[in-house]
């Protein structure tokens, strides 16, 4: 009798909905931050970002997330609510919503960069938007979303608390712990006490500097830096190149200048459109005078002046990168320069930094590269007084590579939560919650779609391994025209090759490739083969063996027989 | 009369052989370092490097110096003298002295490892060879070579002082100042103090570290280290990953192996060699039956087992990286393994080193990286004392970029040298010195070539241009046949494309692309137009714009024409 009450309450609980956490990016890699909670006929998504595209990635522009899950479910779908408003995590918006059409719930900063993007798609009346304040919530289906305040490198970050039928979730964000940010108040530590007080059954926080050990310094000691550079290069223009976004470094950088008397041009056009936003909206307070366009640069002396710029990370394009190699517009580099990195190189950036310092240093500029820079999210002991507050019943790490994500769940575990309820999960996983239960049940579609130019989805796998190939070792392309009845050589074949050699220093190579290429199509006429497959592959399987032989290269042969 | 003696008097000195100091490379880049040193009729060479090639040499394997200049003289040409055996300093070799056949000089190890490089390629009998000791000196023409012994993160490094008849050069090589190396004696200090007395006339110092504050620590620093993680990791498998050239550091580690009783293996072909030949040369001390076959390994218990590895930079092949993708053929990655990362990522490896630990976190296994690296050059601090010994008259930094001989620039004048006296040469300078004065006078070809497979020098700006064109878009070629006397269309157009789109995915694309390029095609034959170039530019011209204003891509497009 006891037993059969039992499985009806096992069956009943397996019937019983379960909230699902579906992750559709952010895992795996810093970039492409998504993911889904749905429960019953509600689903609501956490940001909606971009990733910059990886090497192995030829000409692809950006990355965004693969929305199939959500496409399919789309009567489900109530809302996006944004954390904060950095490219990986708000980019693929307007992709996105050319699918999912559905409200925006954001602070206000964030909902400004966001509509300056739907702007410039002309998206910004078809999407309904939703200001949120700090402490205020939205309902969504069967989920409750409170909007808390955290501390980021870029203003108006906003950690979730997520009520939801089985129980609370909070969701952190990128965040970092400052207790004397530069704009507004420190990270809402209290709320984040409460909630744990009434008990929170996951926390998903944010991993990227959980291996780095000790806290995260405050956005306020760059500042005092910048005084004593200001102070130390009184006779110099003076550079800044730092995140366009991080709205209160380029603050304390107007503080450091309006303090010496120097007037200040933002250079960049990322920078110039955030620094807008934001002084529009009121997250940056410029004096009057201070702020002058790049035109009236050479109406004040030199020492005068200050150039807040982009290119801190040595993009080709940026407007640093742009005076460093002498082909910005307005703006020469001297001997009469200090360049600040106000940054630290994004893994993989290190080389096109270093070639940047090179040409600033080539043209006499000293360039300082220290103590200019605070990162924006938590390390390991701030992660600590997150899990000490919030104390989850599970802890699902989010916002990192797989070594981020490890960290955590060690700090997890440090930190008291059970080591079966620490979940690394991977993007496209289901992971199912009851209130006291947590497992992955299964996957969904998931991964990269990739944007090359207008073009989504349209280069994939194939193709990029084409462009690889393509790159390592260029194409000969082998033409011919067959009379089809005849089975009779009318033109050709004829050679063309790009990016494989110089043909002109190359000619005798080239002209036994084309012995060899001859040879192989006589034979197939010989020998009367009619099925222009298998003469395209004798072509190139001859011609690949005797460059292979001849040059240790494998260049993609590509024959295109043509008929008459 | 008193003016025509003076005049007279520069008419002499400016009739004196000077001595000429050519770079050919290893400036404005680490790596490539070669060094011409002429008076007369004599030439020597320090230094015959590779350099890998940067990110936008495509496809390239590897970039040596143009050694057009020694061509251009091979008579005077007395021979190589090398400082140390890393690739940066010998890895040209095996090109170079197939057009220039001279002999080489350098230390014991340093030539075991060129004779392993000239043994793959069955040069070893055609070229001259002397093993030299430190404080002996060689005569090359007028020149005298004297062999210093340094420290480096290779052992048998050598600097030399170059006696000419103009005045001693001090040239350091890769240096370290080790007080406690783990082989051998430390830096001959009193000597470079020796020759500063006796007065030299210039110093070209290593500035690979001379940004880089303090002092380097010992090499010994790092066994103390290992020491603490075997005692931490006693039951796991220690992997630990490190340059294969770095003897000493291989040697502390079977010295740690030994202590706590673990037999040893070394994996991965590159270290296999130098271990094998520092091992019968007798720089590394293996204590009998430590070290082990590989295909041992599994006859021991894990725990007592340790894999010394290449693959710390990441590197796709070597054999660290193939054990975390899983594609090792006899060392399977597990939760009982702990990954000692011996090691800093090179500026443009940390995406790839990341990407490998990623990896093996993944596995389970524990990712240790820290404290296990010195760097083998010498720091500011080091550098001020080589400086303070050597008292050079000029100096001439070398070995780095741009931002690395600047620093070391000011470390110069920082230590004394008048600013007029230091130089920051670029390749291919020609810096003359006299006994009291150095100029630079002129230019010589100097420049990378590039090795693609066994091409040398056949792949050139124009292949490299039309390789990242293609790599960023792909190519899309279009074949048609005509007559050339009736200007009749007799087969195609065909368009085939690769890298840039699945066509499957977009049919209708490509047959939009189609009907553009044959309208092109027919207004040409309409028009009578019988250029085939112009026939080709037309077609170019209307199929990019159609693909520009559809997709905003940019394709190679290659136009082949056929003729009957």
């Amino acid at each position: 009798m006891r037993r059969v009450l039992k499985q009806a309450e096992k069956q009943r609980q397996s019937d019983e909905p379960r909230l699902k956490i579906i992750p559709l990016g952010g895992l795996e890699q810093i970039g492409m931050n998504m993911t889904v909670f749905e429960y019953d006929d509600s689903i609501i998504v956490v940001d909606c970002g971009l990733a910059f595209p990886s090497d192995d990635m030829l000409g692809i522009d950006l990355v965004i997330p693969d929305i199939t899950y959500l496409k399919d479910n789309i009567q489900k779908v109530k809302g996006f609510v944004i954390t904060h408003g950095h490219e990986d995590h708000i980019g693929a918006l307007p992709y996105v919503l050319q699918e999912l059409n559905v409200p925006i719930y954001a602070t206000k900063l964030t909902m400004g960069i966001i509509e300056h993007k739907l702007k410039e798609r002309g998206m910004t009346r078809s999407t309904k938007r939703k200001v949120m304040k700090y402490g205020q919530s939205v309902n969504l289906g069967c989920f409750r979303v409170e909007f808390i305040r955290t501390n980021h490198s870029i203003a108006d970050a906003a950690a979730f608390a997520i009520f939801t039928p089985v129980g609370t979730i909070v969701h952190t964000g990128d965040f970092k712990i400052d207790y004397t940010p530069v704009f507004g108040d420190p990270v809402d530590l209290p709320r984040f006490a409460e909630l744990g007080k009434k008990g929170v059954l996951a926390l998903m926080a944010d991993s990227t500097n959980a291996i780095r050990e000790g806290f995260t310094m405050s956005e306020r000691a760059v500042g005092r830096t910048f005084d004593r550079l200001f102070e130390e290069n009184k006779d110099r223009r003076i550079i800044v190149a730092t995140f366009a976004s991080n709205v209160d470094r380029v603050q304390q950088i107007i503080n450091s200048s309006y303090k010496y008397g120097r007037k200040v041009v933002v250079e960049g056009r990322s920078m110039v459109n955030i620094i807008g936003i934001a002084n529009e909206l009121g997250y940056i307070q410029i004096p009057d005078g201070t702020l002058v366009d790049i035109s009236q640069l050479n109406n004040y002396p030199l020492e005068k002046t200050v150039l807040i710029t982009t290119g801190s990370q040595g993009e080709s394009m940026a407007a640093l990168s742009r005076m460093a190699a002498d082909i910005h517009k307005k703006v020469s580099i001297s001997a009469n320069d200090a360049i600040i990195f106000s940054s630290t190189p994004i893994p993989g950036n290190e080389k096109a930094v270093a070639q940047v310092i090179n040409e600033l240093s080539a043209k006499g500029a000293k360039v300082i590269f220290q103590d200019t820079h605070v990162s924006g999210h938590a390390c390991k002991e701030d992660l600590k007084l997150i899990y000490s507050l919030v104390k989850p019943r599970f802890a699902l790490p989010v916002h990192g590579e797989y070594r981020h994500l490890m960290a955590q769940s060690e700090i997890a575990q440090e930190m008291g939560v059970p080591k079966d309820n620490v979940f690394i999960m991977r993007s496209g996983n289901v992971m199912e919650l009851s209130e006291d239960s947590a497992q992955i049940t299964g996957n969904v579609t998931a991964g990269p779609v990739l944007v090359d130019g207008l073009g989504v989805g349209d280069v994939g796998n194939i193709v990029l391994r084409d462009r690889q190939n393509l790159a390592q070792n260029g194409i000969i392309i082998v033409v011919l025209t067959l009379d089809r009845k005849g089975n009779q050589l009318m033109a050709g074949p004829d050679i063309v090759s790009r990016g494989f050699v110089y043909v002109r220093e190359s000619e005798n190579l080239m002209e036994e490739a084309h012995a060899v290429v001859e040879e192989a199509v006589w034979k197939c006429l010989d020998k009367r083969v009619s099925d222009w497959g298998k003469i395209k592959s004798v072509i190139r399987d001859s011609l690949s063996d005797y460059i292979w032989k001849k040059m240790k290269r494998n260049p993609m042969i590509l024959p295109i027989i043509m008929e008459i």
